[in-house]
């Protein structure tokens, strides 16, 4: 009966006493892309006369994302960007719906729907509560580029962009991790990864990180897929980043 | 008669249609070292029992700082951060100084002064008026860890933290520069460097920069000395980022 008790003591005393960094994956944990991509594929399929599932058009090109990433990490392919990476997608994406000729300058623009993503709710009032007691950063797979963007877009508040980019390889290898802690001057137990995926979370935690699993049954719309995760295996299990912050006790 | 009409015509076109990133030199450019420094070196000897000439004792670290990238740059050293060239500086000027015995963990916390330095009065302000049209970073040879701490410390509202650190050398080799227009994704005529030090910003004009002069000319104290620049070797001569600001047509 006093598990319970006991573990919730232990968080708060790692909080507390150790944790100077909060590091966040980005797509799906802090931004919601799927909406967000959908509504600019929709618009974007509008202006060219063309039609059809712009849900499905998101969910096909985030499959680009992760296998491109996939061959970069295996050694497959050559280090690409996440920008490269999704150009490469969407240009195959474009031939597949029947996109008559577009120019390349609109092609370009288009590829960076992905730099204006809209957060959660929660996300930035959530992360400005956290970022009065911890350093805040970015740890996505995003490039360095898309990433600032995308705080300046949706008003993120890092206090530093970081990036897989900067490691020169992407999660989950645990190099990605321990780039960040070494780059904040922190020890890996000194930094927590936040991330709404078990891969990331557990990837982080192996590198030797502390974890906060925040759930986003959104990701893929209403109903689509929810992850099914053993809370047990995060240092913190959250539903948003205000129940993050209260659980870090952050006012 | 007309030359100068015509050159703030000229700024003016380049400023709006072009510059998306304006990348800021920090020490002496963002904040004022020397008073921060001074200060808390004098609290720490007073608490060692240790007087001295402080704003004196900041000079000789600070020129610890420059002769230590200088042999980075030159091959003579190994890479070090900018804090284990402070640190290195530091344990030779405590024992020139006379210091008795410090316990290791202070004199590792007071090599953190210099994450700890105010920001000229205008420049909060003026980056937050800067930050409305343009992307603005820091781009210091200051490492990644000290300029995010630093920016907690004096709330520079950076969309980004970029350092030489990132591009494993020191300015002004030509090299950090465009490291740091490649990694936002930007030409080097898209991005404007911002700094105090005519080295510093016509190195990044003859790495293809757009450059900005800021004159600060309280950087060595009042009887310290002022440096003197010819303004026409910059696209901008401002004499604090308000006036960088208005410039730049900032609302």
């Amino acid at each position: 009966m006093n598990k319970p008790t006991n573990e919730r003591r232990s968080v708060a005393r790692f909080a507390k006493a150790d944790v100077k960094a909060l590091l966040f994956d980005v797509f799906g944990t802090v931004v919601d892309w799927r909406t967000s991509i959908t509504r600019q594929a929709e618009a974007f399929g509008r202006r060219h006369g063309v039609s059809g599932d712009w849900a499905a058009f998101a969910d096909r090109w985030r499959e680009g994302y992760l296998s491109g990433m996939a061959k970069v990490n295996d050694g497959a392919d050559e280090w690409k960007n996440v920008d490269q990476i999704h150009r490469d997608r969407l240009d195959m994406l474009l031939a597949e719906y029947g996109f008559p000729c577009v120019e390349m300058d609109e092609v370009a623009e288009f590829n960076r729907a992905w730099h204006r993503l809209d957060p959660w709710p929660d996300s930035v009032t959530g992360l400005s509560r956290l970022k009065k007691r911890f350093l805040i950063a970015s740890l996505s797979n995003g490039n360095v580029a898309l990433l600032v963007n995308m705080a300046r877009f949706a008003a993120l508040p890092w206090d530093c962009v970081l990036s897989s980019e900067l490691a020169g390889r992407y999660k989950p290898d645990h190099g990605v991790y321990q780039y960040a802690s070494s780059i904040l001057d922190l020890r890996n137990d000194q930094v927590m990864m936040v991330a709404a995926h078990d891969f990331d979370v557990r990837a982080a935690a192996e590198a030797g990180l502390r974890t906060a699993y925040v759930s986003r049954p959104a990701e893929y719309g209403g109903n689509g897929p929810v992850e099914e995760v053993v809370k047990e295996h995060f240092d913190i299990y959250a539903i948003d980043f205000h129940d993050l912050a209260s659980q870090l006790e952050c006012s």
